[in-house]
């Protein structure tokens, strides 16, 4: 192996994200009179699970509006768009692509007028036999609008209609394989469903006077204050309209398959999903990391910020060595930046993260990181620290290494962005420029999070696959 | 005294800032090619000086170019028109208006073209005597563009350019009274200069080829990768050109007057000003505050993200009352933000920081927070405290009560605005909704800081002004 | 009949067309290099068959590109966009709404992908069984995309598509009622195609290196130095392709039905269409006008610009009343206007047409007007000519009166709009405020043409339907 | 001579306008509660002298507001714009740039704030002694704003205002040589004035309830439905306020300088300007050519829309030949157009006019134009007209050749643009490939005016110029 086999650091570290990206976030709600401003709000706590689109579909029992957007939801709306989505009825989405291109029409929700009556859906997780279910619907004639798997469910959906709409939902969802919390609507009636083995999350909860909301996580409940009732099930449909809420089963395996990664790195710390809550366990997998690593030998905790905020607090204090917040964030690092010119390549790195010299010259720093991808970010930033007069650099890793690719709704799908599928632990390290490197141990990781029985889908980190993806499953989008 | 004399809360807690707003930010570079690109850099490290309005203003020894715009440093400019700010030397400045209203044409660097030959001008401070010079100017014939203070400074220099640019300098600034942190440049010239009292930073740093960096904080020294040469003196003014820096000196009074403000919220803790760090300075006031309130009988030590972290950080680790970020950051909050509708009046709060209920419920919680203005935004954020739980809720603040107003290019120009300046610190406690409430003494900010003698204007918190306003100080806009 | 019973004049008499609108042009280009920038210029030219919206889809015989938007064709292009649109095959579209409310996704030419297969459509016409087609696609699972009439051709054409391209369109267009004049496109093949009846226009030309143009006016190939070929037959397809071109009929009636408005207002008169000279033609109804009211008495011949420019040269001529220009167009008159406040009501009128005091004073004033459908606009212009100062005003038509609606494709569709469906001409005179007014015979009209044998439709004028629309016509967009 | 010497034809023969551009328009409103909605319309009709750039100052005697942009007055304004101009008082201007450059800073009316008081000032003319008055008030200390040679008013007019506005604009405008109609404003006063000569036009108007108006042409008196009362005289400066309206005059030389092209080309037809009807100047131009050139030989008259159109019809009267409209316009030509690509390059030509072919095959042409100046324009067309089939092609132009550069405002102020300045009549001809060329003589236009005693600048066609430039004059814009 030689060093050329590494990835080269990307010129502009800002651009790409100093982590991997979630697919989707979902939010509805039933019953209240301003549904869409509330959906707003919703989106607006979910919106750390996807940034490149955003959209809102309200319906006032008659008449169905919507509005969607590349963009931040701050960006896609606007008072006087809320305003023009009328009625009691709303769902909302953010969007971060991972199948079916970066463009507006691939915006959700997604909304068809059939026979007169619309339909509209929101799809959190990505589907393993898209593009088979698709060739043999056009195979009957049906045109695909867009080149989302999520397209599929609508087609599935109309040609079961005439039986009603919890049957046909019964009947087309099975035939979906993969990963889905799904939030629809139609004119009258709010839907969840979530597939049978419940990788993304999805929950119910309820606001003072009564509406019912649908959301990701529960800290879009919390922003609207409305009250956690329960999570929506592996392999349930919930229908909401004016009779309340129903509830319909799909067959489900004995198994679930939580995504663990959400409480690593996706859901917000304020965030109870499955069950728990997302802080303590990240704060359990800090503590954990000082159990397993208790020779480390540093004298600064360093946390990279935010996202190893919480395992840090629990190293620190687990390992008695002193927390420093020692790398400064500029709050206003906008998504679109200036590349710097040729002879200026390096400064970039500083812009979003800037060390404090002081906290750090002399020092045996030990940093605390939610996870590594493609290893490059941190590449750059211990640099900084170098620069800054560090004097021994370690790193702890709340979770094992990445070595598998997703298939059910995270954007590393293929092996060649995982560093640590090709190198060992030790190659990572001197990739990173490190004079340690630890990661977690996945049965250190998985008891952390105190689940019994544990029920993740680990697939990531050691390569068991859950729901086994078709073979041409990478050829969706270059297809449709 | 009745309850309605306090300020009632703001009905989108938003907007408001969580803090009171610095005049400006100045950034100049010398003798290199890319000077603009550089210049850019420099105003993103100093966006949290003013996020009003950014421009650059660049020379390549003939030729001048500009670009001005409101909004974000990266909102304003983009590759092209970085691309188009050709030349060696440059000025950019960030502003949030403290005179002139809030409009394009009062963006800086303020640029006019005098017999054929630019000048421009980046101003950080506020003049205490800029209507009555610019009365006097009118009355001789000159022509206002703006209704900035810092522009009487330009009529003023163009009377004297005869006597060539340094003379000319040395005539006019002494007229100006108040504070200033000046950037200027011609074609072929930067100057920087400082007011005699020395109220807001400003520094000299360098690149490795040689080039001159000005600056308002070191930590876009940092960014640029500049080393920091020194600070612009009280009363110094230098000129810089293809024959090296030259400095030249007004008369100054004995006492300076550095604004002790900047270590306690406006300056980057990554910045050393005055010549001291402020992350350090930071740190060692919430030491302080442990050492003035020991008997807090709190079980968790909670800041306000991020401005509460660094005092934070040092109470904790002095009182050993554990730290938690229990109030969790959006970090997608646009500064545009859509108003709920009236029913849903109290979602706002929640929108930027959610706190993290198992963190907090039944909890003895002490805030650590660096300053109360209004009192208004500390309100509301309690109150989502209460409803989370906590069990009693103590607040520290790292520095005395704000009791009088600021002429010196701080926002809280007035008393009204100042809820300690009517208040007793138990009136302020029972608004904001705390159990206890304790600032910091006056000595112990002082002594905190390390200074020896101390040096700072401390007006703000006793009412002792150096430089007494002109009467008519708070007519200038209006007038203009 | 009372006075009421007239339409109220419009309030903003600019925004209201001086005419009726056109429903769309179409234009394509198959085997020049250019062919996205040749079809932007069509477009150009054709752009007073709609101003809507714009598009133009692409192909290199590997990818297809496209791009729409609403506006004119000079407002939706730049060179940038053209340059994106890249290959030897291009479709082009320029729309007025007349089924399919006025949004961009209903801005033509359509595209779809169909297992992986790109097809392009754009359609001039108007269907007049679109809603019993789609409900009956619907029923067997077929989801549409837009409230177009013009996607059931789609839908039904990629049922038959395993029979080949050419047979496809033999089966499916047959199915289609009404008015059609069709661009289609694949990635490698252009197609256009004509209803049996012939209403609307449409041609082929080609260019000096052989390349094929498909058009809807001739004035098209005129701009692109395209030689005019001949017309695509009523009930003909042809395929062009790296073959050349291939013919196809469908089954057809014996007569014929092309829009005789099409030579009184639609098309533009230095255009050719079903085989003769514009310009000539309405020149020719000018002199018929002056053959059929020998006795008008007046001193002044003056045409409504632009429209009735040329009938106005054929009257004048005609019976030697000189022609004046006594209406002067202001240029610079935008689409967008801005409503005068309610005190300045009356402004808008003479914002477009302002007329020349010194011609009209005192004199017996002849207007030629195309043709009258509402009246409104004629009576505010009316209204300006007599504070002119015109002694008496005279007005002739060169068409009958309007009495019937447009099922084919013009967007008088309802009586109601048609002030001669309801009113005598001695109520239209009085109405629009005219010392006498009278219309061409309709048989002055077709012998005008000098046709042999006439085949037009003629059905706005004596209701005699070519087609009859199916009951549900006017629901159509409604149900969509 | 060689052919080279000739300009060689742009490429795109759209951009570069028809003919010369006009320097400005100036329209004001004293005493309506609507006036800036009014000033709005005025714009509206004066945007043939100005494109580039609108704006309009209103008041209400307290406060003033302001807007200006880049663009049509339909661009520039929108209802909210005008809603936020408040008051009784309002000036506006259009601008087609002649000194300073074409930047937003440069949109007139210029605005700005002495001693709290706003002086506005819209200027139509060109100065000729603008950049000695700019040097001279820069040396007792004067900054000025922008690169228009109008801002010297504003800097003269302040040092003299402690003597009253009247007096002071009898002390200062004086002081101002070449061309000048301007309109001012202060918060209670508008103001006319008009250069000693009246190279351009300006008047008063009245509208029904007793408001004053100020136009550069009667059209836009017409729009709003003002009376027009009477011309600012030459020297003369009036003042309107409460009070009424002051007549104020400077002293005046005994000639006066009307411009001539005026009548030729800039002013609307349907206006009134020096107190005779331009329509039917422009008429008589066309009589007049018919006696000086009885022997054309010609089929047809074709006159090049819609600027020869007038003096075409006067000509076909006259002389018998009948008058055929062959070139058809495409009005929807926006003034943004993609460049052909290079294989396309001769396809602008026919974009904004397309020659009916039926009407000019095989036709001997007499083309009335009315007026040439740099000869490509003429050039292309006249290529279409060969393309088209004509047997024979003659021009005549009803004006003498172009031989001089104008000072005054208009935008053909070097020789070098002028094709006659350096080409005899044949040459011309030549160049533009025509088979004969002929030119109204100066005695027969000046003698078409029926002007009795002739008052005219006629320096673009004889040299004899009624101010002598500076000798620094071209310099203006590169020295500011």
């Amino acid at each position: 192996m030689t060093r050329q086999a590494f990835p080269s650091p990307s010129p502009c570290p800002l651009r790409p994200a100093e982590g991997p990206k979630e697919a989707c976030g979902v939010f509805g709600v039933y019953g209240h009179p301003d549904a869409a401003n509330l959906t707003y709000f919703g989106l607006y706590a979910l919106q750390h699970r996807g940034q490149e689109s955003a959209g809102i579909v309200a319906s006032n029992g008659r008449e169905i509006t919507d509005h969607r957007g590349m963009g931040l939801v701050s960006e896609v709306f606007n008072t006087r768009v809320i305003g023009e989505l009328k009625g009691h009825l709303a769902l909302g989405h953010v969007r971060y692509s991972t199948t079916g291109s970066s463009l507006l029409k691939n915006a959700q929700p997604f909304l068809v007028s059939f026979g007169g009556n619309p339909i509209a859906l929101g799809h959190n997780g990505n589907l393993t036999n898209a593009l088979s279910l698709r060739r043999a619907l056009e195979g009957s004639g049906s045109i695909f609008q867009t080149s989302m798997d999520s397209e599929v469910f609508v087609h599935l959906l109309v040609r079961h209609l005439k039986n009603g709409l919890a049957e046909a939902l019964l009947r087309c969802l099975p035939q979906a394989q993969g990963a889905y919390s799904l939030g629809m609507m139609t004119k009258d009636t709010l839907i969840g469903a979530r597939d049978p083995y419940g990788f993304r999350p999805l929950c119910l909860g309820r606001l003072e006077g009564g509406a019912w909301v649908l959301s990701s996580e529960t800290c879009a409940l919390d922003l609207v204050q409305a009250e956690y009732v329960r999570d929506v099930e592996p392999g349930e449909i919930v229908l909401i309209d004016h009779n309340g809420l129903s509830s319909h089963r799909m067959e489900t395996p004995k198994r679930k398959a939580f995504c663990i990664f959400e409480y690593v790195y996706f859901a917000r710390p304020d965030s109870n999903i499955f069950g728990h809550n997302v802080y303590r366990i990240r704060k359990r997998f800090g503590e954990r990391l000082a159990d397993e690593f208790p020779d480390i030998g540093a004298d600064v905790t360093m946390p990279f910020p935010d996202s190893g905020n919480y395992a840090g607090l629990g190293f620190g204090e687990r390992s008695g060595i002193p927390l420093e917040i020692g790398m400064i964030r500029n709050h206003y690092v906008g998504r679109t930046f200036i590349q710097p010119s040729q002879s200026l390549r390096d400064l970039g790195v500083r812009i979003k993260l800037n060390p404090v010299r002081e906290v750090i010259k002399g020092k045996r720093v030990v940093i605390i990181e939610d996870s590594i991808i493609r290893g490059t970010t941190s590449r750059t930033r211990i640099k900084t620290l170098r620069d800054a007069g560090a004097k021994e650099i370690h790193m702890l890793v709340s979770c094992p290494p990445h070595r598998f690719p997703c298939f059910y709704g995270i954007d590393f799908s293929t092996k060649g962005e995982l560093i640590a599928a090709n190198h060992s632990v030790e190659e990572v390290a001197r990739f990173i420029g490190l004079d340690s490197l630890g990661y977690l141990s996945l049965e250190g990781m998985v008891a952390a999070t105190g689940f019994d029985p544990p029920s993740f889908c680990l697939a990531c980190f050691n390569g068991d696959y859950p729901v086994a993806p078709d073979h041409d499953f990478s050829k969706f989008e270059m297809e449709c």
